[in-house]
């Protein structure tokens, strides 16, 4: 009833407060990489200062904003996906999809995550800055990475697996890897993390597979297993470097995406604060 | 070096793995209430399930989303608003914009926010759900809030105002008030909060401000004061009444708008986290 | 194989040369009045002159256009409607529709009309300027205001339906008519047109019904009979009001709508060419 | 007064009614090439049938439309480009451009044309059914075309110059020539259709340019002479290939792009009636 029941002693916030905050979000501008499968991103500014102004002397500028639910970095929804005919849970895609989107499994339905952050490295286990594109992640390396960083995963878990792709961000063609290729898990790697009860995970490419050279999104099983199979949130180009340079395997982590009622994804700007 | 250094001790996850997570966003969708300044909210799916399925009979469902960055729960960036051609820091407008939007003070220069959050609710004070349609809140209404919560403002707080309005969402044409008027502080009570030293406002209404019945945006006296004259960002159309019904002043509050390079503002979900 | 062949002896542009065309289409602005089952017309200036220079001095602006297929004035393609699950034709809308729209009886499909155009002026008929909202126009009108014209129609005509209304469409509320109603053919109407054969026909009003005041569009009687059960083509939300004051009921009628793949009906630009 | 002064004797449409229409517009669809200076064309299934059913059965699709006013085949406004600071006829650029787009020279102020078209077919004067990439058409050129095809330039005329670069529309990449360059006329070709008093011009590559390869539009000479310094509005992107193949060199054209208030340009559909 009152406000003394809110985290009380040592307030949370006093030692978040000597923590840094890691900015895990991509800057989202026009022709930022991003997969040709979706509506460009694009912000056109509508008004500038001077175009209205008001009595007393005041002007606001604004932007007409066109983007696709998996620009940018994003949050994949349990309902994006589905394997012959079905979503997670079994359900027939048909019952909950509309003109209006998901009715269940949409990104209005994903939990708003605060909790414990994982930082699996595996572009530093093979002593590396970034993986080579087409590298499939295997359990083993997700095992030796956990290892090397002395964590160990707990069910709940937000779980980052490092490439260290997202420092290629700048070379679009290289990043989006349409004829390279670019590296991540194989479909044994997502049951691993799934086997861990994780409760979503999270990389530095576009699509959180390994893709190989020239062969596209042909098919997805990553994403198969863990939205459609396993209820396992996916968040997709991440901006992982500044983490991965830190070191730090375990961390705060906030994932809040939009709330657009029946969507497929949202665009997100996701936030580890790690010791200082 | 190692991950030890991470938030030792006692980790600040499992504390808030206690807590409780409280979303302050409202649920975006098409003819949501929003401002008529401001590009409408528009979310068309494009590809249904079995639109196209891949081999493997995996398939997957996507949309486009048309919005303004000022739509929905949003945060406005410090050069969204000037005054005689001024921005934020004396600069002119015209020296920081282009058709590619804001070349400073736009919502990507804007840190996300994780710390201290305080709640004002001044429709508690005066023992209401809701407080009047153009009601003006004053410096004294805010201090007997902060009384009545047994709560000080500290430098670097985000501070949200309650006003029950949130409570109105459902009814479009009350809650927007064009007729009859919404509440929010007046300058004075503009000038209060930034004297504390806050480093971001919030409140429930469209625009943070009392609007007059009939009276529309003539002049947005609190938008120059907080936004121009004292660098304090300004988060609107909150979703505070699940918050407001726990009467918790204190919280962790998280503030993490999209990334959107040189946009004047983002749709944004703010989560509060408070104790059990 | 020669050029001689093309509509040589008195060339029919130096005939039309001395004739007077007239711009059947409304203006298309944000704010215009539309349906609200459309997406809103929106128009955002992109770059202005001056945003980038050429290395010559030469600079070059443009805009983003949002828009539905049915705003400002238009043209319904045969596929939009269906009935009880089958379009024009009797194939079952399912097996024409996807994700990338129709892939017949679309927009695309519809020939670009250069013929004769006749108009039914039914305001003139009852002398009146504009027709009272919820104003049911019956065969006996038409009859009547093609009595009247001393005009007959013929099969491939396109014949415009005048009703006046084209006069109201800068009080917004009045012209959409929610509230009020709009006048328009009905059912009886519709297929006293089909019977004689006409290829298109056209009004003034957002759609080509008669609207009882508050009613809406519960069912569209007159869109079924022309475009489902007729393949007639409908052009709404014209602007008539100009050709109305000449008092020409025959004329040269030019109907091109954009040749969007797949789309429901797209905006469009009709014209008249009438005599001096 | 009577409808007897409209077109009388012989009427045109019958004559025109034994003619033949033909399309010079490329079909719109997501994909298609077009520059990417301006925002990409894009439709979005809104709602298919079924997704919503009236009582009565009826139900109706319908779409959303992203596009630049610049993409397929489209007419540029007077108002589109200016040099130094200055439109068509002196004026400078700020004084006309704002938020809105242009108060003057923007599409809605290019009065619809219904006249004479010459076709001048330089890939057939050379021999070839396509020009080369980065081939200049030159005023020599354009003087042997209108020998060829025995006709002569008249003031007012519309005059396309046929390139046969519409037949390369399927291949993408070399349509759009970023690398290979496209064909087109040079400055002193355009000076040459200016002298001409020539009221309208088109052409079928993306911009109404010669591009030498791998060079872009560093300048657009043609641009610069046509709107700004004469006030000749260009189309481009025109799908001529049919027309190019009948060989006939003059024709009844109709070009009426969208009246998109303050647009800088507009998709259109122009057509050519030709004899039988």
């Amino acid at each position: 009833m009152t406000t003394e029941s809110a985290l009380s002693l040592d307030p949370v916030w006093e030692r978040l407060g000597r923590g840094r905050v890691i900015d895990l979000a991509q800057p989202m501008h026009q022709g930022m990489p991003q997969s040709a499968n979706h509506p460009p991103f694009r912000m056109v500014v509508e008004r500038r200062h001077g175009d209205m102004v008001r009595p007393d002397g005041g002007s606001a500028a604004n932007e007409l904003i066109v983007t696709g639910g998996h620009v940018g970095t994003h949050v994949d929804a349990l309902g994006h996906v589905s394997q012959d005919g079905r979503v997670h849970g079994g359900m027939a895609a048909e019952a909950i999809q509309s003109n209006r989107g998901l009715a269940q499994l949409g990104i209005d339905a994903f939990e708003p995550f605060v909790g414990r952050g994982v930082l699996l490295d595996v572009a530093r286990l093979h002593g590396i800055p970034v993986l080579p594109a087409g590298y499939e992640i295997t359990p083993e390396d997700l095992e030796a990475a956990a290892a090397l960083a002395k964590v160990e995963l707990r069910p709940t878990d937000a779980v980052l697996v490092g490439t260290g792709w997202s420092r290629l961000w700048p070379d679009h063609e290289r990043f989006i890897g349409r004829a390279g290729g670019v590296p991540g898990p194989g479909e044994a790697a997502a049951r691993w993390l799934v086997d861990r009860g994780v409760r979503v995970v999270g990389g530095e490419t576009i699509a959180f597979e390994r893709l190989a050279p020239g062969a596209g999104h042909a098919t997805l099983p990553v994403h198969r297993v863990l939205l459609v199979e396993s209820g396992v949130n996916i968040i997709e180009t991440m901006r992982l470097h500044e983490l991965l340079d830190t070191q730090v395997a375990e961390f705060l982590f906030v994932l809040a995406p939009l709330s657009i009622v029946g969507a497929t994804g949202s665009p997100v700007r996701p936030l580890a604060v790690i010791g200082e």
